[in-house]
């Protein structure tokens, strides 16, 4: 156990008080009773012209989801325990919080947990406060299940949440934004490979058992199992695994334009993913397919897991104009 | 081990080109033979009328150096193989490509072949191309010695590199830049606290044992001797034992005003690091040292190595107005 924190049971609460504070200028705890100290708002929620945007699941997997939190990206956040769904009466307060007339939208990974609370949050919002609530699951992780809406969201979520963000800050409607959501989801595929597991605090130790050395391809960003485990392979070989079932799901053709994210699950570093993004801008060069941009770090993180996932996400000029739209968060900052 | 890489002698090569590759709105690879192909520069180095701005030193350290190279922070980095120092012909070809009429300043962490070889570089631009490059090393590692020019730069680098950064992209001349960075330099103190070894490639396994559950208090970025090992402690208690040396330090008393910067150090994960600023905050708040502004997350690392530092800096309206300056680089953009 390689882990920093006090007691194991007051992490997510200590790490939100810490991150109020360290990033104070960006955002604020929501004070409704209902938000139990589990919402986080940006400074200005709740006060503009737009649809609300709020995003949310378990956590350790910060930066995902609290550091969106901000200007231009996400009003507001609603956070649960370590690898588990926030409660309704959070997810509820969010979207009082963050509405100012034009509805919210509820943004984040499809689990069955989240999908169950964050649904009840949104009608008590419509029948209590008569909130009109929109929600788009994020479903990237391409060997997570044959059935596209039965897929879990991974490091996707970053692109999804961003376009959805920029959409709303234009101050588009709220089946709009839905619209410019869906789309980005509709057009992203990840994939991912563990090499350790997360540590769980709770446990002190890893939530399962991985020997040292071994890698496994697909796994989620939870632990949930991939496709195969074996001997870590060279990056190359690792990439050219990966690859090959993003690109032939949407699929990804000769002539489209991509937003690549090389992302890592939280022990894996810079230098490994830059090795990692290499063969991918090899690939999509081999294949004709054009890199608009690419992001490389950690973006949608498994605490101190080593491993890193591919996304992929194919663009229009809506997508890239939404990508490209201003934003200022704590993890996400862009001109 | 749990890395991805290709060959291990090609890593640091691979992930250059990588991440060229991957932020090609921002760099360029200097075309200079002398770069020898480690010198990365600025989309624009060179071509403004300003100080040249030049950071660099071994690999390993990412998003140090090589993620602050941008618009308005530095304009050149030269990157040494792993944990160790870039040659002195690739630190001569940076101030060859970034000077353009007002001089460079190389701005590094105090390591001996990291001073030999910019030192040469330094003087080889003097002698045959006339530049005139100055050198403000940094010193922040308050453990490292109790004599602080002889002191080891560890996260304050950041601190130092935005200051100069910021301070050269008003136009300021080379003697304004460099007492910005001695003064931002002067005023910042940092201590960090290890739990594992970094995985070096070529070796395929740790650079030094330790043992699962130990830490060690006070080591290096590159796993130089610290001044206890033992076993982890709760966050809070670790924070108060490296908090301690750095407030006395300088020392930083009633009134002051800091910037503070949590950092991981690889491996260790956004929820410990917000729970250790957590702490943080709270020592502060009680010595009424006010906190200004904070960075917590991965700005120099130890690849994959677990375990964070706190970096504080003394701030004063000078050095909060370079710290605020816009700049947009791969690993750091500011509206």
């Amino acid at each position: 156990m390689k882990r920093l924190f006090n007691d194991p049971y007051d992490v997510v609460e200590e790490m939100i008080e810490g991150y109020v504070s360290a990033h104070k200028e960006y955002v604020k705890m929501c004070d409704l009773d209902e938000a139990q100290g589990r919402v986080v708002l940006a400074k200005d929620a709740g006060t503009k012209d737009k649809v609300g945007v709020i995003i949310g699941g378990g956590s350790g997997h910060e930066p995902l989801f609290i550091g969106y939190v901000g200007e231009d990206f996400a009003d507001g956040v609603v956070i649960g325990n370590i690898n588990t769904s926030p409660s309704p009466d959070p997810c509820y307060a969010a979207a009082k919080a963050c509405d100012n007339g034009k509805g919210c939208i509820y943004l984040y990974g499809n689990y069955a947990g989240d999908v169950m609370n964050f649904d009840m949050g949104a009608e008590k919002a419509d029948e209590e406060d008569d909130i009109r609530v929109e929600t788009v699951l994020v479903t990237d992780d391409v060997v997570s299940s044959d059935n596209i809406a039965d897929r879990r969201g991974i490091a996707g979520d970053f692109f999804v949440f961003k376009v959805a963000g920029a959409k709303a800050a234009t101050g588009a409607d709220l089946d709009e934004v839905v619209a410019a959501a869906e789309k980005a989801n509709a057009n992203t595929r990840s994939m991912g490979v563990a090499m350790s597991s997360a540590t769980l605090p709770s446990k002190g130790g890893p939530i399962f058992e991985m020997e040292d050395g071994d890698m496994e391809i697909g796994m989620g960003i939870h632990g949930e199992p991939g496709v195969r485990r074996g001997k870590i392979d060279t990056a190359d070989k690792v990439i050219d695994e990966i690859m090959d079932p993003i690109l032939k799901d949407l699929p990804f053709v000769e002539g489209d334009e991509v937003y690549v994210l090389v992302n890592s699950l939280g022990a894996t570093p810079l230098i490994d993913l830059h090795i990692c993004y290499r063969r991918v801008a090899q690939i999509l060069e081999e294949k004709g397919i054009k890199v608009y941009k690419a992001l490389v770090g950690p973006f949608a993180c498994s605490m101190d897991m080593a491993g890193m996932s591919v996304t992929l996400m194919k663009l229009d000029d809506e997508l890239k104009e939404l990508m490209d739209a201003p934003c200022d968060t704590p993890y996400f900052t862009q001109k």
